[in-house]
């Protein structure tokens, strides 16, 4: 039998099992886990590690001249707001107005704010025939005013940043850049149709108005920026990815789980349907139900009203209970890992808007 | 004072005590716990292990001809997706005909896609009298065709696996396959009445159609052939099946609270109950209120009204936060000692659809 | 500095400690933790273990004769169901009785088995004038015959018990037979009042009623009797008793936070209830809202419905939320510890209905 | 490779790293938790020790005569209920003037205890024109005597504790006292305005109630006098105060978490919007809504109801789930460390109302 000392790390361990070519699994199921577990967590730091020095690459300023030094200073600046005090202002600066554009668009949607002028403008259409434009996105002055002002300024960020970055594949390449992209359509194209005839055209189209619809939320995503100023999201992002096997699990358990218990309640409330008693006239509507139910939200717009989907209901939300229970401890192990190891070797700062001081480096992080 | 050394595991400090014949239960309480622990996640570990490799049989083809080469091998590739890749290949096959059987079953009961022909049928009946068959089952045209297609696949890959399974007895007795011929009942049934003049006497009976409709459920247990394809559902039976005595403890702590909160609620919103103002009529609906606050899932549809009743149904929402609590380390414990176990020894895949390959052994596995 | 090693229990450091007589307050806080936790326990469950050795005190039955020893074994048989397999046959009797009982009991308050004869009786009152009496509560026969028999059941068992007891005084204090007396109350009282002329005096008087109402609830705490077959529940109740410090904290913070967010949410919604539309009108009702809210169930009877009232319930709802995270690791850990130290030292069955055979003692332990 | 022996303390180990100058970065991944969670438990430790200390100056009576003694005295047992048996006595008599001023305050709600006489007094206003003046405080006798009472008592209370507070500035500045002044100023205000002419002029103000409401709030945060006599409340504080940057990361998390879901909301149910079905009609409703799901609170005041409502709303809930999973490890971490130490080390007492008997020291701690 082969047993294992507690007193050292699983990774000595390795090393001189390796040395005396003797197979891990030999190891007895009892010290396994100590054993493993060492093994395990050097193996996903060590590719925590790995990414956020993939994000670390050094730059060396000296050997750049005239375009290509203020290109990449530049580009520090507006790309790494933990690089320089200046670096931090503008950040904060980027992020004000990130701020406000969220602020506007949550604020246009309050019914106070929004001028209620449903003008049906008359005009000439492209194909000749007169059209009823009912102009539904009228909204305040002042938000107008917010809105263009911050549409502006993400432009020519956008397009700065775009013109200062060293690797510009790169930069069309990463997923914020697009997000930024499209979220500045919608206001362009508004203008657009409103200074062109081609307004009566495509602006009543149902697909039309809905992709507009459907870009503006792309406005909201603009939040993600903060991820620059604030590692801890960086840490939860990581850590999400590192659990992509458990959080996997969580979702098809959910669904199984959500599959079965639909169907059970769907039959269990059918014969209070025929009487017009209950919500659940359908299986995907059973499905919300079991969803809500198990993760203990519980709204009750749609809840069960016979004995017998009261049973199910019951077994829906034990079965949620126990289900939250027995894999959370396995989802939340990578999270505290990454965090209590970050906090400790202070790799990434948890403070917002700080500006990295890091004394083992005398050369700029990026 | 007996102590142990925590450098060690239980095991070998158990050997030791077993080699100088000292009684394990002389060891004080302070250290029993880290001496114990070792040897009861080893237990439950073995136990594990061994039902793992009760289902992995060593199979050897070499020695087999003919019929039963081909029923060998025809068995492993349709019963066992990790054998092989066209094991694999036909295991996603089958799946996307679970699938697309569960899809059809659900969006079935959706209301847009049910031709409401609600057709009166007078048929002459087999008592001579003439009935009224009110026809409550019309379904949509391509759902009736997928329902079809996959009825006929389901019946000939059952009739194909029971001819090719080397052990018949077995086959019968393993729920999945008695669970596949019930869900394949019903349409037999419809179709076989439909045919013959028989409908007319069956069909309106209460008692038949309850089963019909029961039967139909079992359609949507297909999703256990997922055991197959993913191993982390069997992780979960196993920790479920071992970590049976906390279960049991939970559900009996759940029902006692239930039982007591329920009689405490319905006492207490009885004076309501006589104004017409409360919903507690029954002591069993109080039942349904305990489990659902006691869960913290909290519908609302019933909810207390009095001041006593509000006294109740504090006690009985920090009763069920204190019993969650309270259980649930001591049920969680299992399931993320297997997850670990099995994770960091590879002896179960967690993605869904893979090959094993397992270099060290040559003999396939089943 | 004084640390501590970590190979050895804090137990083995005390005493040596002690023989040094180094005060142990010297010990640096980093290994506090260590040192204190295996001495903690310890204390605790040298606490428990008493508690149950106070359980079970060995009775030599080698030198009672006659009278006394059929006292004594009737005892052991009706009072302590793993002494022997007839004690437990008995239990298992004596459990389905209350099991009957209670199902009676619940199922008395089913519209559907109550035969609503509501006639009105007019009766001679003890004061000479004619008073009308609505009987209210009239049962189901069926019911009303299971109840007469398990009342003769408990009457004769209580009778019995008392007889058989050796310690008669510990037999009146004990709360269990004090609960049986008293559900046998309300059967009495209504079979002398429904034989005597007094019916009409006190049998319309609210009080009465009302007293005769809550004793009908001891009914249901009858179930407390399966603490004698199901030992999990005396490992419960030992680790609340042993967490009544960290219960009382929890219940103080809840009191508190659920003090301050009820006055907030009133005069959140304040200008609301003057338009009619909120239904925090009184604090009282902000109570009960606020626990509600921080136990995260949410039945949404009462829930804000003004701006400043949508941040109050925020504020509560993660107030809630944090309140039972930071307090439940505390609170879990003494029923975690209990559990396992006794489910490993097998000193208490968690199966149901079992007698104890216990290999290291021949005497019955009691 | 530089491993950590794991049978020693991290800070025995930074010790040796110290003497022998090697950087503890060198040392590995696995090893590092380890190392460092002594280390940052010592850490919190520390400064949780000095802040408790901070407030147990020692303070020497013995050469103290006089006023200064008798000042000094009457400080100790007003201010500090732990160090004699008066001071606990003074204490809890102070604390159920609190506890009588609460239940005032919350009773005052009740309709039932409000007498609703709405008379319209017609008064002569400052200028010169009449006014009505509708008297919406009127109140219950012996609520309005208790409040009189309670008023009487704190208002010499706060005067006798800075008469004889030895640090007028440090008083001045603390929150409580200023809580206590503010708490006052309600009925002054009352009082007087009855009494003068100027009643008229201000107390129909918008502006003077809303202010006069706000402060009336202030009275229930008296119930903070509880951290005085129940010092787990400041372990609670402490703890809070040591995991900010957690609850900043939660707080963060949920920030953006309610943004993204508030706005997918908000369009996923503009259709039905349109059809007045819905009642996220605007995005902060949708952050409400999103916030209550998140919290697995789940009211059901606003809950989707459209087929894409839905997935966001599933979204939303699995969402919260996992977020709370992930930080609630982290997060607990803190005020168990400390719990633990605290209680371990005996340094605070978790009962209410006692007096502190420290036999380490002679000195009365303060």
């Amino acid at each position: 039998e082969l047993h294992v000392p507690l007193e050292v790390c699983g990774a000595v361990v390795k090393r001189e099992l390796d040395f005396w070519q003797i197979e891990e699994l030999q190891i007895k199921a009892c010290c396994w886990r100590h054993y493993r577990s060492y093994i395990e967590n050097q193996r996903i730091l060590n590719s925590f590690n790995k990414s956020l020095e993939h994000e670390q690459r050094k730059i060396d300023l000296s050997n750049l001249k005239g375009w290509r030094l203020l290109q990449m200073k530049l580009w520090l600046i507006m790309d790494h707001p933990r690089t320089s005090k200046l670096a931090m202002l503008y950040g904060i600066a980027s992020f004000l107005f990130v701020a406000a554009s969220i602020a506007g668009f949550c604020l246009e949607t309050l019914p106070e704010l929004r001028p209620k002028i449903s003008q049906n403008r008359t005009l000439a259409s492209c194909n000749g025939d007169t059209k009823q434009l009912h102009v539904v996105m009228a909204s305040n002055e002042a938000l107008n005013a917010l809105d263009f002002i911050c549409t502006v300024f993400f432009t020519l960020e956008l397009v700065m940043r775009f013109l200062v970055s060293p690797w510009k594949l790169k930069f069309v390449r990463n997923p914020m850049n697009i997000i930024d992209l499209l979220a500045l359509v919608p206001l362009y194209v508004q203008v657009i149709f409103e200074q062109s005839d081609l307004q009566s055209c495509y602006m009543n189209e149902r697909f039309v108005i809905e992709i507009m619809f459907i870009l503006r939320i792309f406005r909201m995503f603009r939040i993600f920026h903060l991820v620059k100023h604030y590692q801890a999201l960086k840490v939860l992002v990581y850590a999400l990815r590192a659990s992509l096997q458990e959080l996997m699990m969580l979702f098809i358990f959910l669904l199984i789980a959500m599959l079965i218990f639909a169907t059970m309640i769907y039959y269990a409330e059918r014969t209070a349907s025929e009487e017009a008693g209950t919500k659940f006239t359908t299986i995907p509507i059973g499905f919300w139900w079991a969803i809500i139910t198990m993760t203990t939200v519980g709204y009750g717009d749609v809840a069960p009203s016979t004995p017998i989907g009261y049973i199910v209901g019951t077994a829906c939300a034990v079965c949620g209970v126990l289900l939250v229970a027995l894999t959370f401890p396995v989802i939340s192990n990578n999270f505290t890992l990454f965090y209590e190891h970050v906090r400790s070797r202070s790799l990434v700062k948890f403070a917002i808007f700080t500006t990295e001081t890091d004394r083992r480096s005398t050369e700029c992080k990026v």
